[in-house]
């Protein structure tokens, strides 16, 4: 039914439910898995003045080290992990076009919370998405 | 992975593209299948001057009738299928908590034309679903 699952992650502890639902999916669809999370850009001043270089350096490089953990977790070759930088929504399906992935999954809060920036970009991926989008309704608490 | 799933359609033609991939998620899954479609209330006056009446019972009658040829085709029993009246979110999302859905499968044509009213559908399930939800992507030009 699938031949090529995309799962975009927040990175947030929620990962851990989500990625039994990815595992499953994979299991049943015998699909090719791919890893994805974005990075948002900062805002283009510097943060020099508190004493901190580059910032944006630091979160690509610890949310490679973050999502290559969830990657061995899934079995999932270094070269299937993408972090990105840039607006979560075009950098989400530019990989997943690059990839030629037909179905994202991705985590939904509803909308309380954080939800609102999980639901924003399930929201966005869902309309922006040239394939099938499979959202993950995370336990209330998570 | 999923027993329960809940599709919800909105009747037209492109509906034979999703039933196929309703068909497979239900091979994959093994899930009881349920098919629910809304038909949404008139504006609250009477269409009697026009000669017509009970207008909501004649498309309340012929969305079951269609609705039946669906549930036919996917080997569903009639106490499986669904139509409803009232505002779509609500609706669906009601008969997806009362039949214990635990998948609610919709369509999703994008942004332009139809899709405004597709996309806010498949937005709003999204947003009020307690389960999970996979939008499908129907075809460009659909």
């Amino acid at each position: 039914m699938y031949k090529h699952i995309l799962f975009a992650t927040d990175l947030t502890e929620d990962t851990e439910y989500l990625l039994e639902k990815v595992r499953a999916m994979r299991n049943l669809t015998n699909a090719k898995l791919s890893l994805v999370h974005v990075v948002e850009p900062l805002p283009g001043y510097s943060y020099a003045y508190l004493g901190i270089e580059d910032i944006e350096g630091q979160l690509l490089t610890e949310a490679r080290q973050s999502i290559e953990k969830f990657g061995d977790k899934l079995g999932i070759d270094k070269s299937n992990v993408f972090v990105e930088i840039g607006p979560t929504k075009t950098k989400i399906l530019k990989v997943a076009e690059d990839t030629g992935t037909d179905l994202i999954i991705c985590g939904s809060h509803g909308r309380h919370g954080l939800s609102l920036l999980l639901g924003s970009t399930a929201n966005a991926i869902l309309h922006g998405a040239k394939c099938d989008v499979l959202t993950v309704r995370l336990p209330e608490g998570a």
